[in-house]
């Protein structure tokens, strides 16, 4: 009987479903009602599950059959069950759950990364430490909003309408922003560099567009909301140091996180400066929106693949290849306490 | 006899007729006398025809035989002809030729976007009812000329400059552009979100890399004019109002223009906000030079197809489907009077 | 046996091997110590060659079988070995070893475009000229370091600063950037053009997202590094005058240097104009990182081919129909001096 992979409707449901349907399996999409109709539009698509919240996954997940399931996550994924809720999922599971773990605290990324050497925008504890410019942001359930200060005058005085409460003051980085995606292969023990983006913010991605004198009268207050992506090609003299970061992020998780750490897909989030230095910013452990450029292949997949190879259809490959060579055990992982 | 996919050489001519060879038909190419050798480099292309202007392609027209023609048209094909002239271009055409009637006129256009619960920028009729940034959009042969005005203060002064004598006073939305493509299908009854880009906009899309200082001294004065195209991959949450808009759109169209409304490609131009929501600017109801980025294929074709699928090739293919099927009168239009 | 392609490791190196691989031939790629790792994690490679500096390639090629070695060169081999190591280097050569000669010299260039009639911005060879905002570029071994002047006075003054002996004063053209890529075939006597980007630049292509009242807390000196680029698709009605100083570049360089003058890839970079006229601003007689972007195809390769066709695959398509029609001869050129 074929395999059914399964996943959240959101995010880059799409891409995951599509790819596992030209890697001859069964595919199942589990949604809201308001993006039902959205997924039933696919022929990919097998079968489409309605939920009235993301947390009735679990339970949907238990009444499948373990032996013919693969559930692969993605970055809202994450974010929806939390590593508590990926940790007990009744499923086998695709990657790694306790890189969701690592993922899920500020502090605990940012260790990861600093012990893989990636540079990293300094961070200060306290108002009196800030000595450059900054960017604040929020933590918990009001990630993604942030402000930015050229000073601690600025800090204290925007700081007072700041709804989060939790929240880190990092250094502000001059540079260009780039997202690096990765497949890490548990069969090859290979590390793949897939695809290249920046995100599409609004609105401070239409702040290029407004001349100088227009600024001022219309008082933006800049947001940096992803309504989508870009793609780059990277320079290939950087290309190097991008393997490095990712094989380092890679033999890092295996001390935190043994014997296997962190394999399938990741995302490094990281800005480039006039020096050519990357400093990361951020590190997802699951596919993210980005790759939902490169649905038909990138310009890096086309160096590894003859066949349009997404994010997506890479995992159900490596699920696929796993299966028939009876080594799944290597690219799942089971849930962490008794089955549910 | 093999069928004729006939264009103007200009706009999306290339994708039109690649996509036309692509799907077994024979092309011509009825261009300017200055692109013809463009056109001739191209071996997809069976025949070019040079016209002094594009005003004599119905005469052209009338001289083919019309059980193996078929006009595709495109966006400048649309406004070179204008609604009367497609009405009365004595050969089959593919898509609905009163789609131009209401795409023309920019307050029919507005009430056909507002009946299908767009959100819409405010429009001031008046001097005195601006009471936002405004921007002044040129009507009629002028469209393309636009300019940005903070208060009524700078409105009053900026247009004593403004060479338009019709014009559109719009409330200014900030966030950031975005141009969808859409594929309603007669034959299945399905639409197709096909692709997503934002125009590449001389000199605007240069003020971003101009330092505020600089900026200054050199006195821009900003203008819009389209010399390319960005792709953009779009945020899998917003891709079910993505498909809400577009399907209000056709479903709004059979009321306006009975009984078939809009069908084949459109296009519709919108800003996305900090809050994620889409004002409609502007819709195009034929193929427009975005979908150029996509000839080979785009993320969101990639979910519909297994080959690489461009706006035209879906146009040619959606007209080899109904030949095939004997219902070539669904996907088609004829002349709206007596044939010349 | 087969013909082996060999090239430096950086720049276009993955797109040129994979290509070559793609075309049935071997792969050789020679790289400095520190990125030996990244060529030997993709299979299309052969053969990675290390040396310790790019100087010792032409002792390397001189122990190849010229016989059955081809050297594919890019942009970045042409400014490390320069036009006097290009003339010499003992192995058939793809392309015109001339027109690096020609290319590397400001001058030169500049001569070779007038005569091609591109527009050029214009050049001021004493401060008291300048009569418009100049960008001040550096020559010889500091090219890439820029400078931007509104008037005489900060030329002036910021030219205090200036690290380069060697500069050029041009007139800033007010536009978008572009990059257009073209290929000459010698066997069909055609030019394809077959893409087009926008570089992606830090730290300037970072300012178009920081709001005008922070950009002066911070300070920035914009600075022109390329860490990517940027896919584009160009409106169709520039296309004419796209080919038309593709084919007049071409046409100038057999009377520079006769008589085979310039064959296979260039690129050119150009600023569009809001009066959409193209300024020419530089010249490569070679492959360009910003091709990276269409290793798997691009929407003008697809106009001219059927399968995924890089720049790089292109050069090998064009070495392997020579070498069955016995015409080799015409697309390589052999070292200037005698055999080393």
């Amino acid at each position: 009987m074929k395999r059914t992979v399964v996943t959240l409707g959101i995010n880059s449901a799409l891409q995951i479903l599509r790819g596992a349907h030209d890697e001859g399996m069964q595919t199942l999409c589990v949604c809201l009602s308001r993006h039902s109709e959205l997924y039933r539009r696919y022929a990919f698509i097998d079968r489409v599950e309605v939920v009235a919240d993301y947390t009735e996954l679990p339970a949907l997940c238990a009444r499948l059959d373990p032996a013919t399931t693969c559930v692969v996550p993605h970055s809202s994924f994450l974010s929806r069950l939390g590593s508590v809720g990926i940790a007990a999922l009744p499923a086998p599971y695709f990657g790694s759950r306790e890189a969701a773990v690592w993922q899920e605290a500020r502090e605990r990324q940012r260790q990861w990364m600093a012990q893989a050497r990636l540079n990293l925008p300094r961070v200060f504890r306290h108002i009196d430490e800030i000595d450059a410019p900054v960017v604040v942001k929020a933590g918990g359930g009001m990630r993604g909003d942030n402000f930015f200060a050229r000073n601690q005058r600025e800090f204290e005085r925007r700081l007072r309408d700041f709804r989060a409460q939790q929240y880190v003051i990092q250094e502000y980085i001059i540079g260009v922003p780039i997202m690096l995606h990765y497949f890490a292969s548990p069969l090859s023990g290979q590390i793949e560099f897939l695809a290249a983006d920046r995100r599409y913010e609004t609105n401070v991605d239409s702040l290029g567009r407004i001349p100088t004198e227009n600024q001022a009268g219309l008082q933006i207050e800049p947001t940096f909301v992803r309504v989508g992506n870009l793609p780059v090609a990277i320079r290939e003299s950087l290309l190097s140091e991008v393997y490095r970061m990712g094989e380092a992020l890679v033999a890092v998780s295996r001390d935190l996180f043994p014997p296997r750490g962190l394999f399938g897909p990741f995302s490094l989030e990281a800005i480039i400066t006039p020096s050519q230095q990357f400093y990361a910013l951020e590190l997802s452990t699951a596919i993210v929106g980005g790759t939902n450029l490169f649905i038909n292949g990138s310009p890096y997949s086309a160096l590894f693949f003859d066949e349009p190879m997404s994010m997506g259809r890479r995992c159900s490959r490596e699920i696929r290849l796993a299966e028939e060579a009876g080594r799944l055990e290597q690219v799942v992982s089971l849930p962490a306490g008794p089955r549910g």
